[in-house]
């Protein structure tokens, strides 16, 4: 940041986002997200300090949905390490979130673990031999720890939504268990994936979360490692190529920072060695991510120079 | 960088070079390419206080090939403006460097200026109504004002050969032109793309030709703009996600810098407000970029942390 | 048929068949079919004076696997008309028997009723509100009606093996579930499909069962109508086209005939108002259909004339 | 033909497709094409006594365009033989005449020799050491011969138009020579393409043409061989399944005869031993066939019984 002070500047953004008119559009494929107001928008920062910054709806809940693929890709890589890459791939896809047409080609490899399909496979891993109910409390202590907030759950109704109608999401998983690269009963898979998706969060506690991206992998409240920091850059790149579907190359072009979004309209951002960044708005633009959220990251840079592009 | 001098580290990485057994494979599409050595290895790192490191073949002349894409998309972007982006997407395409499958789906608008047919259109942008050899004139002085350096020069024997065997770019050129986003023969408009990949540079002078991308688009030997901090921000993070065609997500893995690479064996990869650095070694990895380079680059990262994701 | 008596033509083809070298690869994605030995051939030939003229392993059981298709196909007709083809195309996929690739373009829709996307949706069609073993035990009824043979049955074993390892087809419904053109649970309509393609016939069963085509849709055994005749020849047309998945180009090209072939190894061919024809051999070639069942028509027709294209 | 005098049957299917509401739209990528009227109806048949049936339009003279395709084949074949199918295939394309994606994923190989690239390598083909202009110079002695009929001629207007916005065939042949599959400089191949396409014709002349496909490969007026019989069969065979791109499978559903379109708003139909017949009305439906030239045949065939799927 260069002149304002933080306070200012979400506050700044965050009358600028009430006024928008374009909003983007909700997600409607379960009630529970097609329920929600586009009206709102909230943004949490959470500085290497240790210092919050919140303005509008930061302390609202809302579906974290595809942003958890972030933290359920670190407890993944925690269990099996990089030999979960041989089933999951790195590059950006070139297509929409929940495409089929890659994995054909791709005989069953996903290309990388934020689409849905590699999300998937992400889960499958973590199921190893439990029950889904194991995995998913084990993620949710996960959730609790980078938070600090044991109050984290997940939202069973919209799980339950999930399930019903996730019939894409039975495709891809049956398709790639075709292929061998799903090695547990599609529903057990899909269990954990759609109780993942259905973490319900604010954007304070999202940026909580993200603390430990921004800080080398450490958990700041307690000091101890999360991952090492190779990984955490590491995770760092693959938000910022693969994290907004087939926008990510707009995402990195307007904004310049790693970021992962979610269909709920919550964006993650990270600053590395600066500021943890969460910003929620239901509306979405033509590629899925959040339309608010979008332009107010990059009100944000433009006003911090936070880019990672940004020489100075 | 932490704790080596770079004049060590670009030596021992030089040295490691010399000693890797597998180079990778040169491409050989044309003669002059397909003659060249894999045994060469060049490094050059031009920083913000001016000063050069460089090691290996630092100073042998290669063809700059792909790499000139990002000097042509300045160029042009200075010419027209973001109106080019109308015609030109700014997405990871997913797919090999020369595929025109992409161009059927999106109708003509090729996904991102550093793919084959992107450069195509930015080569067509800059012919505006100008002669080929006009353009090209133009873009030589564009590069030796870059470099500060006189003697940079096209390889015309490259530049036929890229003639004589470019059936697909012509093909792609061809298409571009039936949905109408090609405004010249086409034949004028791969005048201007096979000159430009024609260029001939060494390490040393390529770095200096990225200067501007690290200095927040100033020339350092003359303090002037050669685009706005907000463009330069902007290229970068077009190299980031797309600059290595479908190894893009992988480089920004390994590396964590915003690099462009060519089919000659350079890449030249950028840590804002920090280093300009070429590499060039001729072996290719199956994705089309240079097996080395990458690999001494992740090295350079590795020793300097200048990973953009790096938190310190 | 010109010159030879049709008992001499299938017992020359018999025994040209059973010398033949190159008897392509039986199928073995499970059990029941990989135990198949590729030495059996079969050829089965029913005309319409009622005549049967039979050689090799005519009588030997097989599994009609896809080419029930056609069966099933007749029967959802029958049950709901031309408005079938509201959610399933008529032209060839121009793509393997079980691509996923066609469906994503297009929005769920299958291109024809022979693929397997397809099939699934006739299963689902014919599900209407009934139960799973109804519909099989009414398609089973169907089946012995038109050979006038009630010793016909369903091979559980290999619809048990079908069902578990049918990923890719759970897949497929799945995928046209979530464009809503699978309207029953997957799992039901999948039961469906698993079953019917698990039916057991020989040669001469199946030459008979495919009387009604070759006679305008009359059923010889009753001078009962199966369908009309405009109906009999859209079957047929389809079966041109559309009956040997990717190869039914090379199909016509070669033999000439409406066809339909199954992974079992089994081909149904009609020469209308001529001959119902089953010809099996278990080898498959690289489109998945049988090997020598193809030689052996392509033999067939050109002793016989029969191509629909023979001008005389 | 069951019970009409053919003179009637025509003389009403002119009447009704004169008063047809629904007469598809009109080709408009050329000027020639664009301004011919959608009121145009014509109709021929000639039958295997020498006979011939016209009505409407049928001594117009239209633009042949792909129709031509059947005899640059057909010349091909006697040129080269059975070898021509190593750079053709024999499968309909499942995708639109004019696509490239296929062939990317076929490696410049075409699917069939009635799409645009399938035709330009029988261009090619023809080419062989000769110039375009003897090229084309024989293939109008060949038309003229199979019609007996010295007056038919190329449109030079015509085949001017298609050159300058030929963009995409150049684009096709530009790729399939990166793959090695055409073997001239492009604008050679190109230059026989665009002028056999532009012959000019009326449906009198078409059906004379098509004669020898009705014959079993004889030339009826000569009594002289054109192709064998096998021959003759196999290309009718292509025509039923690849004669009207991606609406093959639907033209022998309704019609039920192997039949070549143009998008001139041309069909030549071919009743095996029986007939060969022309239609011809400009506008086209939407998978670029003509609209009432297609209903024309489809009306033909209910009162003559002449499918080939028709048993009688």
């Amino acid at each position: 940041m260069k002149h304002d002070p933080l306070e200012l500047v979400v506050q700044d953004i965050a009358e600028e986002m009430a006024q928008a008119l374009d909003r983007g559009r909700v997600a409607d494929y379960i009630p529970d997200l097609a329920s929600v107001s586009s009206d709102h928008f909230g943004i949490a920062i959470v500085d290497m300090e240790g210092r919050s910054f919140v303005a509008g709806d930061a302390q609202m809940q809302f579906s974290v949905q595809s942003i958890t693929k972030v933290f359920a890709l670190t407890m993944a890589l925690g269990a099996v390490g990089d030999g979960l890459w041989k089933r999951v791939g790195r590059e950006p896809s070139g297509s929409a979130f929940n495409s089929i047409v890659q994995l054909e080609w791709e005989q069953g490899i996903p290309r990388n673990p934020f689409i849905n399909a590699g999300a998937i496979v992400v889960s499958d891993i973590l199921l190893a031999s439990h029950e889904p109910s194991a995995v998913i409390a084990e993620f949710l202590r996960f959730m609790r720890m980078l938070t600090g907030d044991d109050t984290i759950v997940i939202d069973e109704q919209v799980a339950r939504s999930e399930c019903e109608t996730g019939n894409r999401n039975v495709a891809l998983a049956s398709y790639m268990r075709a292929f061998g690269n799903i090695h547990h009963p599609v529903e057990k898979t899909l269990g954990v994936y759609f109780n993942q998706c259905s973490l319900s969060m604010n954007c304070h506690q999202l940026a909580l979360a993200g603390r430990f991206l921004m800080a080398g992998g450490i958990n700041p409240d307690t000091g101890l490692s999360v991952v090492t920091p190779g990984r955490a850059r590491r995770i760092l790149a693959l938000m910022m190529t693969c994290g907004h579907y087939d926008g990510s190359g707009e995402f990195a072009f307007r904004v310049g920072l790693p970021g992962k979004s979610g269909v709920g309209g919550g964006i993650l951002a990270i600053v590395p060695h600066v500021a943890s960044i969460a910003v929620w708005s239901p509306g979405l633009n033509e590629r899925g991510n959040s339309q608010l959220g979008t332009l107010a990251l990059e009100r944000l840079v433009q006003r911090t120079g936070w880019s990672v592009f940004e020489p100075n």
